[in-house]
């Protein structure tokens, strides 16, 4: 399994890394990490991190990965970026959002008709992304046909640990989990953070 | 708040990144990445980050944080490397460790005599760093003085947002981790992996 990751300035710290930390202990899964033109790739976390162009991305895509971050505001107005993303997910066997990942996702029309889910503190924001995506407000995740979407940042781990129970099982994600130290919260209806929606 | 984060080659992702997460979060902290030569440092998840060497760390250190992961096995070998650790943890205000980053600093001998933690799959070899470190294998995490260990992986989160809270106040880590939508576990004392010492 390879799992495709596609970064972008500003995007943010832990919607890549804790989804990568589990995917790179499954093992024979490779985890490669690309932006639009490739080079270092900055964040407001003040990361610098290398990534592989577009082009660089080998044609079979086993899983794409999109995360969300503050960088999401002016990519979604990049029709180029947008086109790009949409040539990507149509060939990719899975695709796997984090936060407001799912708003770029959805911008490129692959959503509609599809349930999917997002940041609660910026929900309503998300939404304008696409109007006949069946936005999902109480979800950790959401999984529909190839595509899983999470809720804010940390929900990006739940999800990850549930893509890899579907692609392997259970006991593997669990042990995963533990090897980790962390509390897996394996329910993807149980939202703790759904009517929070303070702005700061 | 300036955060020092040491890295060295296969450092452990969310040892780094979950608590950057965090501390990038609070207003005014600001986050930079060193290593013992500089350049660009990659891990076992195909990250390669840059860091500034060793020589750029501004003498006065405000939080010095050192990850653990694979690379502390022959790390802790390199004298070289643990004489200018001990330094630089000497002259910092705070000194956060993560997983078997606090093998690292133990084998420093400045944890000689202080009560600290490490992750639970390999706290025996954790141990053999240093015999007159007080090691308590159950805790999330262990605060002695200006230094904060915290147990495997995720464990470096909930250490984190303890710290934030330590050096602010607890409602701006409440908001912190409701905005990132992490369940934060706040009893230090209370470690569900604490009698899992599976080796796979």
């Amino acid at each position: 399994m390879q799992i495709t990751i596609l970064l972008y300035p500003d995007f943010e710290t832990l919607d890549v890394f804790g989804p990568v930390e589990i995917f790179g202990k499954v093992p024979d899964w490779r985890i490669q990490y690309y932006s639009q033109n490739g080079g270092l790739i900055c964040n407001q976390d003040n990361i610098s991190i290398s990534t592989e162009n577009f082009a660089s991305i080998p044609q079979n895509i086993d899983t794409l990965f999109i995360p969300g971050g503050p960088g999401t505001r002016s990519l979604i107005q990049q029709t180029d970026f947008i086109q790009q993303l949409k040539s990507l997910a149509q060939k990719s066997k899975y695709v796997l959002t984090v936060c407001t990942g799912s708003a770029l996702l959805a911008k490129t029309e692959l959503l509609d008709g599809r349930k999917a889910t997002s940041n609660k503190r910026v929900f309503d924001w998300v939404k304008t992304s696409s109007a006949k995506t069946k936005w999902i407000e109480k979800a950790r995740w959401i999984t529909d046909g190839k595509y899983y979407t999470s809720s804010g940042i940390s929900a990006g781990m739940d999800m990850a640990l549930a893509f890899v129970q579907n692609r392997t099982d259970k006991n593997t994600a669990e042990k995963i989990a533990t090897r980790i130290e962390y509390h897996w919260q394996q329910d993807s209806q149980q939202d703790a953070f759904c009517s929070n929606n303070q702005l700061n």
